[in-house]
């Protein structure tokens, strides 16, 4: 391993800016602590560890995560104090890396069958988005996607929340839901609105073939103009004087609804 | 509406102390912000307003609330800048609250036919816990219990995740699990355990009738010993490769499905 001692140097500046932000320039994702690391090798080759940070005393600890290190990545060492200056969490466990998700694009993840999309539309929590994506992982979601004025998947505090989730999920960030919805029509993709005023209740509905489930913001729900957009306006029956459940618990329920449906064959 | 100017008024202290923990020496809650002020004094009389606070620029703005509140209650008005300092949300919006919430107990609850019971038995995170009350209240549940070591619903980040299901949700907090797993199967309660590691799915099991589900800690689950005791454990069918979902979803998935089979008759 390749040892740095300066605090200046090029590779520790691009980690501590990368490991505030989420992501480096190139759009690589920017991990720490071992459990992180160790998800992202272990969704290699399909995820690219770039390089690896460590502190120079947890070495041994850590051995076993170095050598599934790929031949072409960098494996850098510094010292203990240097890698708290780098370090972003509140108890540096003294490894980080540096990793590029793979590539994807609407058309490739809409000529899949039976989809199961799910979109972010607006949720503002990171916590809540990072549970949101370990749940469409955990019940077999073909992709997330999100929208424009969403939380970014690749918010650090998102990244931890999704539990590794987000090496296994295919991400579509940013999109418009101008342009979104239309692609969706016309590849067959019936629109799912979670809509929490709907008199249409979840368990009644038929969420097979190919669906993409819509789901709104923290406080606020769908916006209307999405709402509208929709074939299914749908919502979870609760007890009448409760307004709503949690938008990562909503998705989960919608996701958990549409998977028994199938059959839980993912 | 009194006014308070001394910074050493012993009120103020009162609140100062309770909004930072949570409840005050008497056991009562200390709820911040418009919402949740509004939630307590929406669940009157079963949850009793002891006093309100305001700061003396929001006066106008929060009248409807004062409106509301119990003959027996007293509202103190108080500078903003004394506000601010015995305020502990980071946009602190003016209003604070001292509540009473009904008390409990296991034999009136175990009285009960067809009881949703929810156990949480080591949950660490105050937010995972209260979205799961969020939830518990939403599906009906008849009480959320905790075991020791379980964090408190009273911990200031878990009341405010409820979004006022804690005025709603009969609570029964510290309870030792040695003596409430006698006291549910003497009463007929089913013992359900919500077990990653169980080959038994979910959706095949039958939750009608009275069931308490318990619900394990975010990293570990549930301790085998308590696993153990339970007449069913039951897993979530999720996509293999993948651990498990988010505390708070399984409790919600857990409860969705319950509901869902009593034809969410509340």
């Amino acid at each position: 391993m390749r040892q740095i001692g300066s605090p200046t140097n090029s590779l520790l500046k691009v980690y501590r800016r990368a490991l505030a932000k989420g992501t480096t320039r190139e759009g690589w994702l920017a991990v720490e602590g071992p459990f992180l690391v160790e998800e992202a090798l272990a969704a290699a080759p399909a995820v690219r560890t770039h390089s690896l940070l460590m502190g120079e005393s947890v070495g041994a600890k850590f051995a076993h995560l170095v050598e599934r290190l790929p031949a072409e990545a960098e494996g850098v060492q510094v010292p203990d104090r240097l890698f708290q200056q780098v370090a972003q969490t509140q108890s540096p466990q003294g490894i980080a890396a540096l990793v590029e998700l793979p590539s994807h694009n609407l058309d490739s993840i809409l000529e899949g069958h039976d989809l199961l999309l799910l979109v972010a539309c607006g949720l503002q929590d990171p916590g809540n988005l990072g549970t949101l994506m370990r749940s469409a992982a955990a019940f077999g979601a073909s992709a997330l996607l999100t929208l424009r004025e969403t939380v970014s998947p690749f918010n650090p505090k998102a990244v931890r929340s999704s539990a590794g989730a987000i090496f296994r999920l295919p991400l579509l960030t940013d999109l418009e839901v101008n342009e979104l919805l239309p692609r969706l029509r016309a590849a067959r993709v019936r629109i799912v609105a979670a809509d929490r005023h709907s008199p249409s209740p979840l368990d009644q509905a038929d969420l097979r073939g190919s669906v993409a489930i819509m789901v709104g913001r923290e406080a606020s729900g769908l916006p209307p103009e999405i709402a509208r957009e929709a074939s299914l306006r749908l919502s979870i029956p609760i007890r009448s004087g409760m307004d709503s459940v949690n938008a990562a618990t909503a998705a989960g329920v919608f996701l958990y609804e549409a998977a028994r449906q199938r059959g839980f064959k993912y």
